[in-house]
């Protein structure tokens, strides 16, 4: 029963108290600060109320939303070009920002259009604004070179918008690095953790695809003992237990930098569960995230049965989400502790996760990213892939990443 | 509308995220640590009760205030000489103080007079001492070189003892460098941040005076809309509201290094407001202080009517007191997390003020003043005001601080 | 009234600011980090229930207790060696832990012995683990070079497990060095901190001896005025008040390296009272501890009576521990501000001991302790002593250390 194809060089049975050889060499993950040159989510946009602004951090810059008496929203650096006071403290005044302590005044572009005891010919500069866009009832902001914003798309939530899915949206800071969070959603191996609401499963994987940018596994499960539990039916629509098919769901799990995707699809080929999600890094130290997700259910024939066990849903997700985070976060306390990633990855995907998340990255942090940013040099391949089941080599494309296989998690 | 003169080589118009040119080139007046060698309260007298020993702080340094049983208080370094514990966890014995470990006791100048199992001939050192004064309801110490105390006079705090006043006592932390505070106060542009207490009022400033370690400023207001507030009433004793001279008050606003006042002078020359107050830095980076403040307002004709309004009095000044906490911390934090001063600052009076708060303070923190206080070289001057309303070189002295002018703020 | 001999080279009369001479070429006290190689208790064994993980720490190292389903208990590192994240969150199965994680399995040696997704040809190495003893009540860990632990003994804990006594066991995090610890106990001049549960007493000084890794004092003590407690009324049986033998109790205090005992024997020369100490660092900068004490009271006659009496004895043992900790976390307080040892210890007995934590310590922290631990070189002698009544040179050997003297505190 095992999934995991023979490790490429690894260094099983090296002493566990030093990190790999070929880790020491590279950066510490844990120490990669996210490329800021892509959109991230900031806030829900029931967050930021008309004729209100909402103050926000992106790995340590504070900025500020603002809704608009017509309804319209930017977003500024959120600190007053006068004295640095946050400016989500202001006063909304028609299409503009006023700041709530001596009353200067920005419009969306940043541009400082009034002091109130100051000549306009004499107008100060005012503060950095963001590109915003707000799509899905999120908010996103794209918090590095804002000459690249037009060229870099904003991320496709498909199910989000299919009225053939119900969607939930939800979110909660974590103290860890988001890199934790890929790492933990895509290692299904970790469903260990979940025994209490899943029961015991066993993931196998079925093989991992890289291209550029991107990186995905997909993953069956064999349930080996206890209940299916009630949030997994709801997912299902119908109880699998004891059925000799209930290994014919298929779970992909992708990161494509920077979002994350796990896709379910049944033996019919249908998407039933499609989540995603995304770790926005709070601190400048990239130690903290707010996490944004969508988890997209199929709507059954019924479709008012879904609502009906909504709650049921909502309470199962909830259950599983709070372990997830106590154990990333244990894992940022031992990297706090040890000062480096001693990390002993056996898992081929999650390195090839790792080295991902390493590469898309932003440059060291004592080098800011100023000038433009140079693409990635684009990853051709793809990767072997080995399991029990007729293990042999497979070369895929981003094109087939949704194949249909089976299984089922969180 | 625009009550402030020209900038002299001001930066208006350069970019908002580098310090201006001059100030990079002076020292951080945020860093600039208050000076020593004056008298500061560290307490309300109500605090330290007969026959206790109180414990407080000035810039890091712990000091016992002690009021012995004949009721008068002296100051120590508040840890005892043994085992460096705080001294104000001891007993008062008559007109000394045994520290609650192992006994050892101290009289007022700090000497070491008993330890219990040990020979009077073999006595260990003390303490050190601080010169101690009380006086309007609050103990003064002189935490810099105590042979200047004697050279160094205490505050005036006029309208506290004078029977035509009633005085408020207030204080509270504040968790910013003391400088912040006294710009806040300074600058009556900022009243923008307590429209809803006050309504829309503008403020004119009429002109500043600088002399040896002090400077000061006039301001009148205007009201712009909305209502008088209750507050304003009570210190007026009428609604000046409509009356065609709602602007015959005149503000003035002054730092003596390191005590501020605030009074306001109404058309029949009446000091109609006073108040006195001062920062006194807590921790040893004096990012945090203690301000210590008495407000007194002219007893109307019948006395009785501000003691009834007195309740709303404190009311509307907490607000007042509350809103300017909150904004001078978000400074605070501002600086903490840009690790300098990036204020942009527009207006003469206070780019007045920092210079004289710079100049005033403390030596830079490495080299510690330890030997005596080296007077600052007296500024003879005086500046130039201009204002729309006929601008014109004035030349003032202290002697002229309280003109009849006109208006209000908290 | 003097009980303390003169002080040999003592700095008494010199600058309170400075620390002493000698001390200053001497390691700071407060930053020698206990020996690891002793067996310390880290959890009391109620704590760890069969089944069941529980996560302690020794001096920052996280340390995993376990009781296996056969009731043993074994001690590893506290975390797994995949991800790091606390094995105390893992699953107990049979003899095994089980990281909650991904499922990693470890024996009570720290041996990998399964990764469900892993072929057993390939397991990794597992973690470290500690030498692991079961004593009254107490799980003793040893932290330091596993190799030696079969050498150093466990400590004896006679009266613990003598049915003539009933024993109290108590503990607590107290945020000090340990060090303060065996100071505020050994130096009963303290007890004037404790006048509001114990009145007036003194304490006399009969004499100190020191030998190879321990140095221990005998008082007596006489009440100078108040009420003899009831706490102490239970330990004695009956009041001792007024008579003329009040001062036949002696109370001795010894330091064994790293443990700490205090035993009074009255003037029959039975053990009423057998106190044994230890503090356990938490931190890796060992600013905190935990106490772990077992407290034994010789059965009066009619036993029962002490069983009636108990809740009093508990609640006066805690007034007293309360203000212990109270002041040794002040005087961490004063070391952390001031940076370094600023006491300025007069008292002998004190010092011995001070030297004999300095020189029993581990070595300096960025030489951490790998090799084998060299024993310190025994100190052959023993102390003068002199007291009040009849001060004259004695040598005493570890064999006379329970002498009939007289006395009482906590």
């Amino acid at each position: 029963m095992h999934a995991v194809p023979p490790l490429e060089g690894s260094a099983v049975g090296s002493a566990p108290e030093v990190p790999e050889a070929p880790e020491a060499l590279e950066r510490d993950l844990r120490r990669v600060d996210i490329h800021p040159d892509f959109w991230y989510p900031l806030a829900w946009s029931r967050e930021v109320k008309r004729g209100k602004a909402h103050g926000v951090r992106f790995a340590g810059e504070p900025i500020v939303l603002v809704r608009t008496e017509s309804g319209a929203v930017f977003a500024l650096e959120d600190r007053c070009a006068h004295r640095q006071v946050p400016l989500h403290g202001g006063v909304v005044d028609g299409e503009s920002i006023r700041c709530c302590y001596h009353g200067w005044t920005y419009d969306c572009t940043g541009r400082c259009i009034d002091v109130p005891y100051l000549g306009r010919e004499r107008l100060p500069n005012g503060v950095r604004s963001y590109p915003c866009r707000e799509v899905e009832g999120l908010i996103f902001v794209f918090p590095g070179n804002a000459a690249l914003a037009e060229t870099v798309a904003l991320p496709v939530m498909n199910a989000a918008s299919d009225p053939k899915y119900k969607t939930r949206r939800f979110g909660r800071e974590v103290a860890c690095h988001y890199s934790f969070m890929h790492e933990n959603l895509m290692d299904m191996n970790h469903q260990f953790l979940h025994r209490k609401q899943m029961g015991q499963m066993r993931a196998r994987s079925l093989g991992r695809r890289r291209g550029e940018g991107w990186v995905e596994v997909d993953y069956t499960f064999a349930r080996m003992e206890g209940q299916q539990p009630v949030g997994e039916a709801i997912i299902f629509g119908q109880s699998r237990q004891g059925a000799s098919g209930n290994d014919k769901d298929v779970m992909t799990i992708r990161t494509e930098y920077p979002y994350q995707t796990l896709r379910i699809v049944n033996s019919s080929k249908t998407v039933v569960m499609d989540l995603w999600i995304v770790y926005v890094p709070l601190d400048a130290e990239q130690r903290t995230n707010r996490t944004f997700g969508l988890l997209s259910i199929r709507r059954p024939g019924v479709g008012v049965l879904l609502d009906i066990a909504w709650p049921l849903l909502v309470w199962f997700t909830e259950r599983i989400f709070k372990e997830d985070r106590w154990i990333v976060e244990r894992e940022q306390e031992a990297h706090d502790r040890q000062g480096a990633d001693w990390n002993h990855e056996v898992f081929p995907v999650i390195n090839e996760l790792r080295s991902l998340l390493r590469e898309s990255g932003a440059a060291e942090r004592a080098a800011a990213p100023t000038g433009p940013y140079h693409r990635r040099i684009p990853i051709e391949v793809v990767t072997q892939t080995q399991h029990e089941a007729g293990a042999r080599p497979v070369l895929r494309t981003a094109a087939a990443a949704t194949e249909v296989l089976q299984g089922s998690d969180e």
